[in-house]
């Protein structure tokens, strides 16, 4: 195996805490040097997120209260995997309740770690493009604003430090990145 | 307040585990439809992480092996904050102690927030100019490898999913903005 000098290998295993989105788990590992120390991190199913930007060069957005933050921000349309679900599914699905918009392709657009010191959440985004309006239906505790905005304008936002979200902010800047 | 039709108020507060790391807090809510439902999600005390080009057009970067996903990754220097400590002051500590650069200015370069549905965390990025060297001193427990590379590359290394860290693909693809 590569990167032998880094590797933590697990002595024990504990489920502390088994939720709705999350499960805790306190492990037990040995280190590079011989020692012995715990991790504690989160166990997340995945994630999938979705950049639709129109032929008109808006991009859609939602806008929804994140009670860690106890705050609503603007994020890229998203949610979790449902079991045994693949990410793509998961993407047009999550474009379809939040937005109301159906994709004619759904490409991947990258897999980001969004704090890899304490979760092993994977979140794929995807990039949709023929975007039609359909019907928007969220979920029954899922409260949200839709936002459609210039690209130009939310790529402003990101910068500005306005649009705080990490796969809203990765899926904008690569974005803008391959416009240029 | 705004956004008042999206806002979820805090019923009861539940800590379930406190760490070193996270604490994991489940919390009663009051839905804006006037229903009730449950927050999962993780306590963090904020991370610091800074991006560092040198004069040559060197980013330099750590790789470290994550737990949670049992793979050795790349990603810019970074570290949670201690308490009480500003941002700032991390980010720069972080940098000494991980590769041994010191910077003669550290700037802000955005906050971003991981995956708000369940952790609280905000990522504070600097960027640091002036990088000269001086000696570098990891954490006891902490194993890391330093990579030197050219910053096309590691652009290169964002958008064909080789580096995957959130923080560290925000503040490359941020940077590569600025200078097209």
């Amino acid at each position: 195996m590569e990167f032998e000098d880094l590797i933590e290998k697990q002595l024990s295993a504990h489920t502390l805490f088994e939720g709705r989105v999350i499960n805790l788990r306190v492990d037990d590992v040995l280190l590079p040097n011989g020692k012995t120390s715990s991790r504690e991190y989160v166990e997340h199913r995945g994630g999938a997120a979705i950049l639709a930007v129109d032929d008109g060069g808006y991009i859609h957005l939602v806008r929804q209260f994140r009670y860690p933050y106890r705050e609503a921000i603007l994020e890229i349309p998203a949610g979790k995997l449902e079991k045994g679900e693949a990410p793509e599914i998961a993407a047009a699905r999550e474009l379809q309740e939040e937005t109301g918009l159906v994709a004619e392709t759904v490409e991947p657009y990258g897999v980001i770690y969004p704090s890899p010191g304490y979760t092993n959440e994977r979140l794929y985004i995807f990039k949709a493009s023929g975007i039609a309006k359909d019907v928007a239906h969220p979920d029954e505790d899922e409260f949200l604003n839709l936002v459609r905005i210039p690209f130009a304008d939310a790529l402003d936002m990101v910068l500005s430090g306005q649009i705080k979200d990490a796969k809203t902010c990765f899926a904008i800047l690569k974005f803008a990145n391959e416009r240029k």
